[in-house]
Parts: structure tokens; C-alpha cells; sequence
């Protein structure tokens, strides 16, 4: 069975990676790219998006969308984590296509009513897009297959933030409106992505698989992993975004629980996602008031690893 | 050598516990017992500081404190977990003596300026009569050697809320304060209790060795054990309060780790105890902001829970 996917994205290092997935799979029909801003300004990552998909030789079409958050100011794009340029500062080639007409959201409203009850969103940026989706059609969450977020931390701490995980705090409203939704939906957060590690041997095995698209995913990774190896201590680097197609295809590698998320939109907590499981009573009824999702809890880490860099090798 | 100490407690079934370790062990000095609510309502807590100090054979002065929240308004007492009396809801002899005319803040302040540069401040409860202790004299903090609080939770979830523990959600302002005072201060919270279950034997040997004590501490075990299967699923119960006392007198049995606390007064986050490991750096400066403190990240559990066995048998 193949999954129809939109894939809304920041390309950034490990998007890149990702999106070579979702281009490459035979399990996923890629329907689409919708880009915001995040890891980079949303120009470059329509632009990384038209490239990524012309070095895979597919013709994809690309939607711009967020370049800010819904409400709070917009902190500057991480440089020194995916590069001035999002892909590690390397040189890139000319892009020769344009991005579709339509805005991110109303490419994903499109897409999703095109199809009723097919497509998967996964979303692996800020949510301000899907947020913008649910707002010109809030009835869409009646037609998505699913929706797979990779965002959030439950057990794990932030990277942002001693609590927040950096796509969360990015729009923190945005993913209070995405999270709590009420359509299907998994979320796939540090707590599994800081158990994965890509590491050189991975990735010289993606170079030799990927052709023109493994000189850019493996040239990227290079500058990505000097921030992991000067920031964090980790020798490779954690693929955030791939896990969440990893969880879509591969979900007996993933511990999950039901249960009722909280984002934390205001405050010293901003841009936490609070989970509490299914049926565990509190001193108040308020963190139980939100529809039951699925949030990942922990992944085998190593077979994860190993199942991206099978997938493009 | 003998640590002189405060120990601020709402008696409470693990209270009970720990108080009888403070009166007990000889590298302590108790100086005496400040009451808040909590488990109980403070006149409660009282009659049981009281009590115990009585079956132990000592005279302590008890001085009364907070009824109710610095801010909030108040949440029932737990009785499903520490019994209307707060001792399991067994028969209690009378109580003779009478609390100290002064207020528990008030005690403070005398007992720790009494004797500069020597009292330890342990704190099981709610943080009221510390915050009320710093607002009658701010430079306590320049006089008390060492602040230990039970309370609070880093990487493990909350008790009463998702994130945050009872004690900081019962009187989130007056943590606050006392959390970020700047005075030398060590966070004992979940991730240590959790680690740590006082089994049926432990307390089989704790009422053969405290005679009428242990008669009391013992039934209201019971009780207490009775919540631990029903909620948690746990054979035996978290002896919250001794885990403070033993990280005071066995350091070397704890994982600790120094930073800045934030803790969070309002909203869905509300009493959840944020930290930030000392040279982190986070997409903002705010979560480093406040003094420098120590907190725990982990226990050898049976290690504390036979020690706190060892110490009453």
C-alpha cells in the first residue's frame, strides 16, 4: 500500500533528509510540499524544496507558505545549525522550477478535500500552515487520513527551551490550534528523535545511493554535524524529520500512548506540549479536556537510525 | 558531626515517617517543627507534629504556619491519601503539650538568626512559612547554611498535575520565592521519590523498633500503601519526605546536577519546576536568570529506602 502524503516542511538539514524519503519511498505518494518558515526564511525553504525534488528528478509541486508565526515575533532562522542557506552553506545549483500559485494552506485544503478520507499531513516545521488550513476549512479534520506531527517533547526536555521543542515554541498558537484539532493524529517528539543517531556510516552510505541529491543531503549534514559535535556531544546527528516518516511506515519500531495534549502558549512553560494519558486522574479536570491523540514515547533508536539510511542508500 | 535543623511539614503520613527520623537520628539536631497545610489542614498538621514528638519521648517546639495559600485559593486535603487526621485514619492518643505562640515564620527567623551560619531549613510542604519567613526578614538568606526541599519534579512528570509536583502546585507562588532566594538550596522532587519504595518489610522492621511511634507509623502505612496499590500500582510507598533527610546525611546515594529554576505561578503549567542546567544555552537568556541551585536527578532508591529503614529499626 502506498500512503498519499503532503509533506509541510523548513528545509533545514534533516528536512532535506526527510524529503529525500518521502521522494524516493516506494510505500509513499508524495502529493505535494508545502514550506514555512523555521529552520530557515520560507523563500529559502520554497526554494530548497523546488531544488531537493529536481535533483530527485520528480516533479512535485512546492506551495509557499508561513513566513512568520501566528501571533508572537519571529525569532531569527538558526543559522549556525542548518546554515545561512539551510543546507549547510554548501553550493547549490540553480533551481528551474517555480512554486505553485496557491498559498501552503490552500494547497493543503485542496489537496486533502481532492481526496477525502486519503492523505496523510505530515508536518515537520511550525504548524502556522496547517493552522491556516484548519482556518479557510475547519471541516477538513473530517476528510484528513491522519495527521504526523514531528514537534513536542512529553517525557524528553526541550532543545529550545529547558521545556520546548523548537517547531512548538516557533508557533506555540499555532500548535495549540493544530494539536487539539480533534482529527486523527500521532505526534512524534525528542522523546523518540533524541533516541535516533545518523551517523557518518549512514550517511556515506545515502552519498552512494543518492546520486546528485546524496553530494547536497551529505554536504549539508557535514556543517550539521559540527553543531551536534561542538553543541551537544553527539559524533553523527539526530534526523528529527525523518522519524516522523519513519513512524508512518515502520510504527512497530515506536512505543506510543493515548492521551490529551496542552501547548503552553504564554509564559516561562511556552511552547510545551503537556500530555496527559488517557484515564490518569489529576488534581483538576483541565488537562483531560482536550481530544485524545497518539504521542510517541520512545523508538528503538538504532533501527530507526538504520531504517532512514536503508531507505536511501 | 550534627546538622541542626528546621523541618517545615504538613503531616501527612510520609511527614510522619521523616519526622521520626529527624527526631531520632543521632546526626541530627531538631530545633524544631514548623506546620503548613498540605496533606492536611494545618491545625491537623499541628496536633500531629505534636504527637509524634510526644510517642518519641521529646520535648520540640511546634510552631503553627500557612492555612492556605500565599495567592491561590486553597484545594481540599487529600484525605483519600493521608486519612482525615493525616495518619491513615487510625485511633490517636490526646496530645498534651501546646504549639509555640509564634508563627511558624516567625520561628524561623528567630531559630536560623539564633544560630547564623548553622540551620538547615528542610521544607516537606507547601513553601508558605519559608516565603513568609523571607518577607519578615529578606537577608535570612545571608544566615541559614542550607535550604532542602522536597518538592518539585525535572525530568520526571508531575504527581498532581502532568508536570507539576504537590508541593510547588499547592502554593506555586510562595516556590517561587523561595526557590530563586539565592540562598544555598537543594531540590529533592520526584525524580528521586519515585525511585525509592518503602516495602512492607522495611516498615515490619520500623514498628518493631519505635514501639508506640511505630505503632502509629505503621497504621498510618497501611493506608497510605492502600492509595500506592489502588492509584499507582505500587506494593509498598514513596517515602517522599525521608528522601530529604537522606540526601542531607547521604549525599553520596544522589545524581545531582546545578542551574537556574524557574517555576511556573499560572496557567496549564502551573507549579511545574523548570530547569536549566548551568551553561546551557536556550534560544532565550530568561531561564537563566535566577540563582544558582542544586538539584536532584536521581537515587540509588534502594539504597535511600533501606537507609531510611535502617534509621528507625
Amino acid at each position: 500500500m502506498r500512503h498519499p502524503i503532503l509533506f509541510d516542511t523548513d528545509p533545514g538539514v534533516d528536512d532535506a533528509q526527510a524529503i529525500a524519503i518521502a521522494l524516493r519511498h516506494p510505500e509513499l505518494e508524495l502529493l505535494g510540499l508545502t514550506t514555512t518558515y523555521g529552520n530557515v526564511d520560507v523563500e529559502v525553504a520554497t526554494r530548497n524544496a523546488l531544488l531537493l525534488a529536481e535533483l530527485a528528478g520528480r516533479e512535485v509541486p512546492v506551495a509557499q507558505g508561513a513566513a512568520a508565526p501566528l501571533i508572537k515575533p519571529r525569532h531569527p532562522a538558526p543559522a549556525h545549525i542548518h546554515g545561512a542557506n539551510g543546507l549547510g552553506d554548501i553550493p547549490l545549483p540553480a533551481v528551474r522550477g517555480r512554486a505553485d500559485p496557491r498559498s501552503a494552506a490552500q494547497f493543503i485544503v485542496d489537496t486533502v478535500n481532492g481526496r477525502p478520507g486519503e492523505v496523510t499531513l505530515v508536518a515537520v516545521g511550525p504548524l502556522g500552515n496547517l493552522a491556516a488550513a484548519l482556518q479557510l476549512d475547519p471541516t477538513l479534520t473530517e476528510r484528513v487520513n491522519r495527521v504526523v506531527i514531528m514537534g513536542g517533547a512529553i517525557r524528553e526536555g526541550g532543545n529550545v527551551t529547558p521545556v520546548a521543542e523548537a517547531n512548538m515554541f516557533n508557533d506555540p498558537d499555532a500548535a495549540a490550534r493544530v494539536l487539539t484539532a480533534g482529527w486523527p493524529l500521532t505526534l512524534v517528539g525528542l522523546d523518540v528523535t533524541h533516541r535516533c543517531v545518523l551517523t557518518p556510516e549512514h550517511m556515506a552510505r545515502i552519498e552512494a545511493g543518492q546520486g546528485e541529491l546524496g553530494r547536497v543531503l551529505a554536504g549539508s549534514y557535514a556543517f550539521y554535524r559540527d553543531f551536534y559535535r561542538d553543541f551537544l556531544g553527539i559524533e553523527g546527528c539526530c534526523p528529527h524529520d525523518s522519524c516522523a516518516l519513519a513512524w508512518l511506515l515502520r510504527p512497530e519500531l515506536f512505543t506510543t500512548a493515548r492521551g490529551h495534549l496542552t501547548v503552553v502558549t504564554e509564559g516561562d512553560a511556552e511552547g510545551q506540549t503537556i500530555f496527559a494519558p488517557q484515564g490518569r486522574a489529576f488534581i483538576e479536570a483541565r488537562w483531560a479536556r482536550t481530544p485524545l491523540v497518539e504521542v510517541c514515547l520512545d523508538a528503538d533508536g538504532p533501527a530507526v537510525s538504520d531504517w532512514i539510511a536503508d531507505s536511501l542508500a
